[in-house]
């Protein structure tokens, strides 16, 4: 039977990227469909009334939002190459980091958005949130959070290895140095070894370019809020 | 096999009533361990050392945090009265409306930090988050968020038919009445009559006395922050 699998998003998304990964990861067909995010699709607000954003995952014509929502879906329905371990402890463990990491992916972006006292304040709580992962997530003794196969937690934390990667750049600063984090510089490694996120990561350069020109924009979006 | 399950908790954390609610539903026996806050025990940092949070599910000696993780736990170690529909797509609609209602709680608990202006515009937001519930959540057609049984989002929302009540009766506002939310009064109805549910609330009176002194303690804080 053919399955109908599309997938709304936009290429420069963290959270549209899990998506991809999972899809890509489990070798599930899938048809891309990128938003504008100034000009945002009736399907997609048809979709996602409640948050009106990427990603959506339609599946037979049934829609899904929230990425981790997605991810947990695509789990269930497509077995091969599990993202949570059987076990329920385990489960527990996996599902608490993906908690934990997507909730601070958004506070994670803020330095971004600001400069000066504003950015020098995100950029104490991101060191804080990474010092937490370090220590906490069990990686000083395994390849991914969940153990040593890539699971929901990895996906959910994937962006670090990329989009924060691309973000500091523009910004001239890194946060995950093999001398500050070294178990999450080795799963940053470990993760971007696996072909199905090789494969799928928008090239440096672009990501560079494009966050260059959102940082112009936020920047101009902060002296307008402040002057008026 | 005897099993060995601790919860660590507040009585009057709606986080703890989630985790207290669906061991009662399953009738899972547990013992109760609760915790000052102001001085929390050394087992609990242990136990939580992300959060230092109440409430720590431990089964068997291993330790659990986030009400969420924990009821997703409960629900896949002890599958009588299933918290989660068996159909994928069905699951992510609880899950979806389980993570809205999560991220939710904290923010629709700030009025009652505040007083004035600040109180006003947390009051619309809580009335903003409620019309969204009201409107997509398809109560409508349904007695529980997840169908005709409660589920694992009746749980995650229980609090506003106690503790938002409470808290409310404190300062003088009612969210959820039937001319502006009548399918969420109704949920609210069918919610209350669970016996797992009703037999296991702190007395409203208690719950008020509590709030009221957590109240003149937050205005207390906003004073000295103003002021200092």
């Amino acid at each position: 039977m053919m399955e109908d699998v599309k997938v709304f998003g936009l290429w420069a998304s963290p959270f549209t990227q899990r998506v991809v990964w999972a899809l890509k990861l489990k070798g599930v067909n899938y048809e891309y469909i990128g938003e504008d995010l100034f000009n945002k699709s009736n399907l997609l607000l048809q979709y996602n009334p409640v948050y009106k954003k990427v990603p959506v995952l339609v599946h037979d014509g049934k829609p899904i939002a929230e990425s981790m929502v997605i991810l947990q879906y695509i789990d269930e329905t497509w077995p091969q190459t599990p993202l949570l371990p059987q076990d329920a402890y385990q489960r527990a463990n996996v599902l608490f980091w993906s908690k934990f990491i997507d909730e601070k992916t958004v506070d994670m972006m803020k330095f971004f958005r600001y400069d000066g006292e504003e950015q020098e304040k995100a950029m104490k709580e991101n060191w804080e949130s990474l010092r937490v992962m370090e220590k906490e997530s069990g990686l000083s003794e395994k390849k991914f959070i969940g153990g040593n196969r890539i699971g929901l937690a990895d996906l959910a934390l994937g962006w670090v290895a990329h989009t924060l990667e691309a973000m500091g750049d523009v910004i001239g600063v890194k946060f995950i140095t093999p001398d500050a984090f070294p178990h999450l510089h080795s799963w940053m490694g470990n993760f971007l070894e696996i072909p199905a996120i090789k494969n799928n990561l928008p090239p440096h350069e672009h990501a560079v370019e494009y966050f260059t020109e959102k940082r112009k924009m936020f920047l101009a979006m902060n002296y307008h809020h402040h002057h008026h």
